[in-house]
């Protein structure tokens, strides 16, 4: 089979591996983890790769394979980093591309080299970064969002006018907003932008407004363009819905120079099964890569159904040591109330921001004496700590 | 709560519909398809929000709700066709974007109407279109992949070419190459459309050689114009990997006019669970919304657990009624032989088109040879039908 010779191909060496957990008896993981070796890679039956240097240097290599549990193994699996090309798009596709669509195959983390690493400037922001532009040294930080859907711009505006002068440090537009006829994309940034700069004038804080830019890539870089030039503070992506490699541009491009949250909408199929992408990876990992300075998911306790430990495991992802790639925060939302904010401190620490959306709403009908107690709560439990 | 008294808001009344099947009790059932009514629109606790037009007109509302199987519930939910805005991003969004956190809910389809499917032109060819392109009119189509990864450009040249004078309508990078030091996406587009239209001016067929355009939105937009100019013949993009929304902005783009085979790379984790999203909606209705003119998917039988009923669900998908949305070809691959052609022709007809990469390889060492004994197996067979 002449075509497999490749006289030619030299790879520098370096790699970047794959912890995946794998379902079955150990015969049947271990074929799995063969499997995958050669389906993200050269996508070729490893009985019809003669030796050389594809097989040697081009299909990835099992590491490690060890008992992780009752019918469970885990394997470390290493790439070339010359696979990934550089690209997100071609290093997520080496990752998980085609054996998504296996079964019992889970992405435990990902161990990228400075090779691969280089490739990606990551958050421009990161914890540190964010706390200097809000001002805030210590304490978790305060975020909230705009709805319901349905609700004018001058109305949306009031509202974030409200919770700016409250003491909450982002807002951001609820994520299904986006350019609907009831609040189109310019008016609402326009005025949400000026409520709250109004506000900031008033208070001496910095809260910054975040709008929903999610749309087609166009879009996307238009949105954004226009959120910077009418004063907003920084925007919200969902890269579920518009790709990782759209957040990525917009985060690397230092035309814009915005904080990014990351919205986790459309993910969550990822993270259903025992099939598919750790929290750690998904919601960690990966946001980083992509440029995101928080990492939006649904809080243990709410009405999601993510546990505390899974929680625990993208708090630890959004901070494992990854070359350059700064720290982002996390950002636990989804139906949380005011009163579990004390536990959520002890479980969080300082480093995070907590979303409370409803929550605030269902404080009372003051929304700036809520927004207050919300920032008490969270200042007087602090400081215990 | 003066806040979410709308009195301006006047919609169209204009709506789409989605059907969803619900694991669970009949009671349980119907409360999570009261949720989706409000958490894939407001945000908000129906409870926390007063009667007016928000309630009546942006939540969705449940069309149907029936009992679909043991513990399983079908319902239909319509939303205002506003909330879309005209987005397919905002579209998936509200279709399953957060409640794809939640468990025991499956998109089974989606119920455009006119006034969403004005927004999104479909492929730019369809079935019609790419037989036209071919000079094909009847017999399936065939397909076939350029691999394994780390050949170098010219050997994978000399593939395409092989394969091009054997008869083979379609040829694709592996989903896997991309720009790779081995085989550079310029060098590799050159030399194998360069092959490709040298094999076609020899046997007077019009075979098609669509490079893999997959990475960030900027590279997707220079890629595909390259291979425009360097005469390929369309191309394949991954849009799991870039978003939905690049592929469909490059379909729509008459600057570009090739034809689009959307691969399935990385979206395994939406078909691999009762969660989720139909084959039917993901591969089918998605992939025609979002410009591709054939949709890749493991056929059942291979490597992957796709079922015989899940690919028939697919066809369906290419094919329904969708306005003016062309229909598609189903691509079924991964792992077919040559052998199982024969039997595949009696589950799909006419309007399919076989990926065989592997298949091909494995038939013998004369890949000239295989290809032609591949087409003369559709020609054959198609025949009789």
């Amino acid at each position: 089979m002449s075509f497999f010779e490749t006289p030619g191909l030299k790879l520098s060496g370096d790699s970047f591996s794959v912890v995946y957990n794998i379902e079955g008896s150990e015969r049947k993981a271990y074929a799995k983890a063969k499997d995958i070796c050669y389906e993200q890679t050269v996508e070729f039956p490893e009985e019809m790769l003669p030796p050389g240097a594809i097989k040697e240097q081009i299909a990835g290599s099992i590491i490690s394979f060890e008992p992780h549990g009752e019918n469970l193994y885990q394997t470390v699996i290493s790439y070339a980093v010359e696979l990934a090309a550089g690209e997100l798009t071609q290093l997520i596709n080496v990752v998980y591309g085609n054996i998504s669509m296996k079964r019992g195959i889970r992405v435990e983390e990902v161990r990228l080299s400075r090779a691969i690493l280089k490739n990606f400037a990551g958050p421009r922001f990161g914890r540190k970064g964010l706390r200097n532009l809000l001002k805030v040294d210590k304490r978790p930080l305060l975020f909230t969002a705009l709805k319901p859907m349905g609700l004018s711009s001058s109305q949306l505006a009031a509202l974030a006018y409200k919770f700016a002068l409250g003491g909450i440090d982002l807002i951001k537009d609820d994520h299904g907003i986006s350019n609907q006829p009831f609040s189109p994309f310019e008016e609402r940034i326009r005025l949400c932008s000026e409520a709250v700069n109004r506000a900031n004038a008033q208070t001496g804080n910095r809260c910054l407004y975040l709008p929903n830019v999610t749309a087609s890539h166009s879009d996307v870089v238009k949105r954004t363009a226009m959120a910077r030039d009418l004063g907003a503070g920084g925007i919200l992506i969902s890269p579920g819905l518009t790709g990782y490699e759209t957040m990525r541009e917009i985060a690397e491009d230092d035309g814009y120079g915005l904080p990014i949250f990351a919205h986790p909408s459309f993910l969550g199929s990822y993270v259903n099964s025992a099939s598919g992408i750790s929290h750690y990876t998904l919601f960690g990992q990966f946001a980083r890569l992509a440029g995101a300075d928080g990492t939006i998911y649904p809080n243990f306790g709410g009405r999601f159904p993510f546990t505390r430990a899974e929680c625990k495991d993208i708090v630890r992802g959004t901070a494992v040591t990854m070359g350059e790639i700064k720290p982002i925060f996390p950002c636990p939302a989804g139906g949380m109330s005011l009163e579990s904010i004390p536990d959520m401190l002890s479980v969080y620490g300082n480093d995070v921001i907590f979303l409370v959306g409803g929550g605030l709403f269902k404080h009372g009908p003051d929304l700036i004496e809520s927004s207050r107690y919300f920032r008490k709560l969270v200042e007087d439990y602090h400081v215990e700590m």
